[in-house]
């Protein structure tokens, strides 16, 4: 196979793409962020990052809170959405018609039409460039009861994840293993 | 929908699973980790999160280099036996066959197997919890040609992407959209 060097860059894939919630509960705020990873898995860590010049990085920073909220494929355009306009200029729940409900630990809301709900605090932001990086320690998750498997695992299958990757978004496709598989007897 | 509170825990899904290359050229390792997402569009940057107690958590930190390489779909088996035995005890490139070439600006090796292959220079590191973040600078990307569409994008359709979560692997499904689809007139 023939390899060609590209520009370094953001290729790496797939990546999640999920709707941050943040700011007050009386005005709220939404913002799609792909640039996001789980960091650590005790404590539960996350990170995102964000353009300081977005309405939502203030937020962030303010309050010291977020939710990311995992979409469904049905709610393609709706995240779409919420990352291509500013929460200076549009109430972007009102503009969706996605639904907003109190958190349960964090001083926010979390969108109801997400299976998953991971709220987090903040614990730092490093910036990097044209994005700072905050880590978050997840402090709470709420899942959708159809979703959860036998054993309280998050049944994929059932949840319809969104996949981002390549400027694009993408289904779910196939199982092809479990964790593990190759070193059992 | 009822919506079910469960442990705060690692949740987010999908993320990538990738096999990170790292340690001199004549005794590389491989390490699979899914805790990796990207940080920062410019300079492009990547963060990954490795045990300390992980063979390869000492290469990275020792050398201050690294690779991602972005499987197939078609590598699963060899992905997954790279995350559950240890560098410590397996020459991996020898049994799982994958093929160690040079990388262009780094002091490692890419797997030449992976169409996707992202060079990084350690630029910090944060001790979190039972994960250290790495911070790294991307400084040399490879694809493979075959992957790229007349625009030089990535053609994810192409290149059979791996995908995490849940604790098992997933193929891709269907192109849903574009981003910024749902603000084009």
């Amino acid at each position: 196979m023939v390899k060609v060097a590209v520009k370094p860059g953001t290729y790496l894939y797939p990546v999640p793409a999920v709707m941050v919630t943040c700011g007050p509960p009386d005005k709220p705020n939404i913002i799609t962020l792909a640039w996001v990873g789980t960091v650590c898995s005790e404590p539960p860590m996350v990170g995102i990052s964000i353009r300081p010049s977005r309405y939502s990085h203030g937020l962030v920073k303010d309050q010291g809170e977020f939710a990311l909220n995992l979409p469904t494929t049905d709610l393609v355009r709706e995240l779409d959405y919420c990352g291509s306009v500013s929460g200076r200029k549009v109430d972007k729940f009102a503009a969706t018609g996605l639904t907003p409900v109190p958190a349960k630990v964090i001083e926010t809301v979390i969108i109801a039409e997400c299976p998953v709900n991971i709220e987090c605090k903040m614990e730092q932001i490093l910036p990097l460039g044209t994005h700072d990086l905050f880590l978050g320690k997840i402090v709470a998750v709420q899942v959708n009861e159809d979703i959860l498997d036998d054993k309280g695992d998050l049944d994929l299958t059932k949840a319809k994840p969104l996949i981002y990757g390549s400027h694009r978004y993408w289904s779910l496709g196939q199982l092809l293993a479990t964790h593990g598989y190759s070193v059992k007897s």
